[in-house]
């Protein structure tokens, strides 16, 4: 059934393929009505696509080929006649419209949320009279009109395991300001409504605690005029009482020859040696595929897997506060419609994506990730003391960035490539605190005041990012390598200054942590290629992040559902579809079932094979009142390196040239092309 | 004496300055040689210059202000008719003419080393016909000149502690290359000659092993004919064999209105309601004075204080290649004279120096410093889920920029300011890694085969920051924040979710280590200052880098006189004069005499006081094969952040306009201006 027409096996759907799939779905259920919830690519199994891929790079593609089955899952509820929904995960070949598998989801899992359920939880609370009678009581000022920010239920306790619950952060917005933007999170309203997603109904209201220190786990002393406390915390520009600054004037990037990548019409990136694809999910944003280095393989598959944000106060019902940003309703599907000049600088490739809604209907949603180089200041650069000589290059970076907003949070997520054979993996949190009302004048344990009656709750975000090497081959080994002191002896350390590298292959899939003070970094190597030169096995390198793992005690549901957080590093042997760290079903999940911790109690044999590695990294975040009412960047990045893979650095070739649009400021302030050294 | 004409106390002596003081130091000592090592700005004792930078900040100063003393270091060496050199440092008042103090600096001290002392070196050798002995042994073949460069002598062992040695490490150059700039780290030669200062002579010339793995600490089996197993590695880009890449397309950084930050003619840089000082002397190079943030103070002073280098081969005489790159000869003496387009990209500021010849002449040393604005991404982004709005704002920064070349390494420093009251200290290791000989076809286990015969030893790389806050003024007190884990209990943490902040005040002067597990924040706060929205003292903070200590043994010359690099963290009480972490006196040291080590020792009460903070923190390098011939830098970044310092994110005014030079690169690899949304 190929054709020439056929896209590539990790081409995302197109809206016609998520049609197609839709309408067999369609079919095999006429009698129901149908809540659709996502239609993507299911990635080929790697035994099928990795011979393809092969072929490809030998350049022996045919139209005679044999393909990947190109298959879409198709996640759905059926609804019954009894209005109970059931959750279907099916998967539909897209090439010859059969249906290949059809599964019941049922208990505990609980299918990720879909926007539209927020729209549902948004209306079932402004329907609620109890919500009404519980709002009176508030004694909200004239002008302010409520906001319901729905949340994902977080891990429940006891009973309510099964049941489908939201939650709806409360705000009060101040209409008066006349502006649709002014920030409602500078009035939080000490209540939370709680919907049960089958019936559609609120079943229940929270009420919150707002003491301080001396409150304990008390609900305080709430003020009846409590409303009064706050104050505006504005960020759109023409809200700001300051207004803007004036005193910043503009830097263009300009690439008055163009960009230097290439993009072929199926997502098919090449810069610099480097040549991956760019994929793109609901769930996980963008994945990058087959990266390849001058030909070579370096890694099959790197993407972000999983984010949990737990909070840290301990007054029910806030330890429900715990977002798994990509399992429980999808990276993917928050990504930022990215805008030219604003998310990033210069010459910009912008990728779309497909999303469905409830009735199955894809559309495009533009500009989901960009794609640009950047200048990151010097390269290397040396100087011959005894002719004066430098040569010094530019540190040239390729960037593949998603930015995805949750509620008040944002995420900026990066994959950076390097011309010294380099991959970064970046991650910026920024966005608005998740914030509660504490009464006025008090200060709390359990977070920073930082705006009058404004309680921003200690939390953490830790990340996982699943990187499946291919270090010029799949079958790989890891290894720990950390550098120790060696005691002084005549024999082997008469000076004392030796310290002596010691490594140690990992040989069943288990987890590490990092060990900075050992200088452990994780080796990815291919044991069966070695370096010319000197002599060791080609891999890449990481140096494990050593953040501050998940806090939450072991028993608490907090860290059940969230095992993945507990440690930097997990290794695991290569299995289709295990792709997510807290497991494929994080809504509502009280354990993490099929995640990494499960993976790697396989105990795999992990020697050179099909290894895969996560990455887990995060902070702490007590919040700072600079972080009110938008922070500023935190930013954390997961730098793989070459190690011993090529035979010199990358980057010698890299053209030293002087960047000829530099100008020189001179002390009267104009300035000059002049070479500075005149 | 004051005039409208006198230098702010912070500017570095001009070249006439320098003159007046060298000629008083000639006055002084007419009947003796004198060669002169450094004429540097004494900085003001902090009770005479706060006082004046108070008025100053006041806008009170006038014509009739009294004026700290405007101060010379005038370090020489006083030749005696015996020869015998008398190192003084003197201090000559350059406003009034006066010597104001003077000092024989006697063991176990020994003066920093001159650029002179290295030429010196490289004359003895080469007219040394004990190592024109050795070099004929050593069969080089023709073609090839002997290349020595000169290195400090590291710790020396034993009765040598006094005499005064230098160390020249010996490569050859392939002159047959035709270009002054062939590589000649390509082939290193296995002999160190070593000279004494004081007789300008050769007196002995150490044979360095050559031995692999099998071989220990012995000398291998080198073959007769080791010059034939190198292979040239070359980086100036008219000899790459491959040639450059032709793939890479400018991008140019455009400042259509000029750069956002002024500049006075006294080194005084204002940008983004940032206003700070540069100085820059021989031993630290850029430093950064009287930093304020919107009239307020945050730092007295700012510096990269010391930096030492331990290579870890445990093979006699490696444990002395050790450098302290800023006692041993000033990283200042070594800055690089930077060009335009090269160093950095967009509107440049330069910094020139003054340095000073042996005769006690001053020349300008151009471009020592740079400063440019550059752009880092995203600043802050939020967008409202209500409306679809988004406000995205750039990350600007303003960097600081020196670059040291130390024979074959070179490090490049910048001090980064934000627009959200961040300061970043960042470091960049390139350059050439140092390699010594290795038989063909060995490995080792004390570094890593980088090239043919060519072994890059495992080393460390240590830095020390000098911090010298003054958070709303000069008395502040450091404190440790910690998040630590609490038990599940009904009384405290019913649900297991609570972590709990931790602080700690430091109380006497101390070292601290990092604690990433504990997310360890080293706090500098003013007690009597608190933020009026959380109630919290308004401070600055940093996360201590939680990178490898130094490694060499405790008993260890290599140790003994590097104790800084042993923590992360020092806390001293300020003391005037004392700057540098590993003691004024570096070269040539057995222990660290004077350093940071000693200040803690004092037991100072550092409880809302005048307190200094050194933080500490590096890199173990076990070099790769990428890092050859030139290595790809390597990025190390200190971040200073304001917490609760200011009532609100400082960069929320920060305007949030779109860029409207970038560009969408279209489906048809065309370029467009048009809105990315059309």
């Amino acid at each position: 059934m190929a054709s020439k027409m056929t896209p590539h096996p990790l081409e995302p759907l197109s809206i016609e393929e998520c049609h197609r799939a839709r309408d067999i779905v369609l079919g095999a259920h006429k009698q129901s009505i149908l809540d659709f919830r996502s239609i993507s690519l299911e990635e080929p199994p790697k035994a099928q696509l990795q011979p393809f891929l092969d072929l490809e790079h030998a350049g022996k593609l045919t139209p005679a080929t044999p393909r990947p089955h190109r298959l879409a899952r198709v996640n759905y509820d059926v609804i019954g006649r009894d209005k109970i929904a059931k959750y279907y995960e099916t998967l539909i070949d897209v090439i010859n419209g059969a249906l290949v598998s059809n599964e019941v989801v049922e208990k505990p899992a609980h299918a990720a949320l879909t926007l539209s359920e927020f729209e549902t939880l948004t209306k079932a609370v402004a329907a609620s009279s109890v919500f009404k009678e519980e709002v009176t009581k508030l004694n909200i000022p004239e002008g302010f009109e409520v906001v319901v920010e729905p949340w994902p239920y977080g891990g429940p306790d006891g009973e309510e395991e099964y049941c489908r619950y939201f939650q709806a952060l409360c705000f009060a917005n101040d209409t008066r300001v006349g502006n649709p933007d002014s920030n409602f999170y500078a009035y939080p309203l000490p209540i939370i409504p709680i919907m049960d997603a089958r019936t559609k109904e609120i079943v229940r209201i929270d009420h919150l605690a707002t003491g301080g220190e001396e409150d304990g786990l008390n609900y305080g002393t709430r003020s009846e005029n409590f409303m009064n406390q706050y104050r505006s915390a504005e960020y759109v520009p023409e809200l700001l009482p300051q207004g803007l600054r004036k005193d910043m004037k503009p830097i263009n990037v300009v690439q008055p020859d163009g960009p230097s990548f290439k993009i072929t019409n199926e997502s098919l990136v090449e810069w610099q040696k480097w040549r991956f694809r760019v994929g793109f999910n609901f769930r996980e944003g963008a994945t990058l595929h087959n990266i390849t280095y001058d030909g070579r393989s370096v890694m099959y598959r790197l993407s972000v897997s999983e984010m949990t944000v737990p909070y840290a106060d301990p007054r029910a019902p806030f330890q429900r506060k715990q977002a798994f940003d990509f399992g429980d309703g999808g990276a993917g599907i928050c990504a930022n419609n990215l805008e030219l000049g604003c998310d990033c600088l210069g010459h910009i490739k912008y990728f779309d994506a497909v999303n469905v809604a409830n009735d199955g209907t894809a559309t495009v949603s533009p500009n989901v990730v960009c794609l640009h180089e950047q200048d990151n200041g010097i390269g290397w650069k040396h100087s011959n003391w005894r002719t004066g000589r430098a040569v010094v290059t530019r540190y040239r970076e390729l960037v593949v960035q998603f930015i995805i907003t949750l509620a008040n949070y944002e995420y900026i997520f990066a994959y950076k490539f390097d011309q010294s054979g380099g991959i970064m993996v970046e991650a910026r949190a920024t966005g608005i605190v998740s914030v509660v009302s504490i009464d006025a004048g008090k200060q709390s344990p359990y977070g920073n005041v930082v705006s009058p009656g404004v309680l921003a709750q200690n939390h953490q975000h830790i990340f996982a990012v699943r990187i499946d090497p291919a270090i010029d081959g799949a079958n790989n080994t890891v290894l720990t390598e950390e550098s120790h002191p060696v005691p002084t002896s005549a024999e082997r350390n008469p000076r004392g200054n030796l310290f002596e590298v010691v490594q140690n292959p990992v040989k069943k899939s288990q987890w590490l942590d990092a060990a900075p003070q050992h200088n452990r970094v994780i080796k990815i190597i291919n044991p069966s290629k070695i370096n010319p030169v000197s002599g060791h096995p080609v891999g890449y390198k990481f140096t494990p992040i050593p953040s501050q793992v998940l806090l939450a005690q072991p028993d608490s549901i907090q860290a059940r559902r969230a095992q993945f957080a507990k440690h930097h590093v997990w290794i695991s042997k290569y299995k289709d579809g295990e792709l997510f760290a807290g497991g494929r079903y994080t809504l509502q999940s009280q354990d993490e079932i099929g995640g990494v911790s499960d993976a790697v109690k396989r105990r795999d044999d992990v020697l050179n094979t099909d290894v895969v590695v996560w990455s887990c990294f995060g902070l702490t975040h007590n919040p700072r009142v600079e972080d009110w009412p938008v922070m500023p960047v935190d930013i954390f990045q997961l730098h793989l390196k070459p190690v011993d893979f090529f035979t010199e650095n990358p980057s010698i070739d890299v053209p030293s040239s002087r960047n000829l649009s530099s100008t020189l400021v001179k002390k009267d302030g104009c300035c000059s092309k002049e070479s500075s050294r005149l």
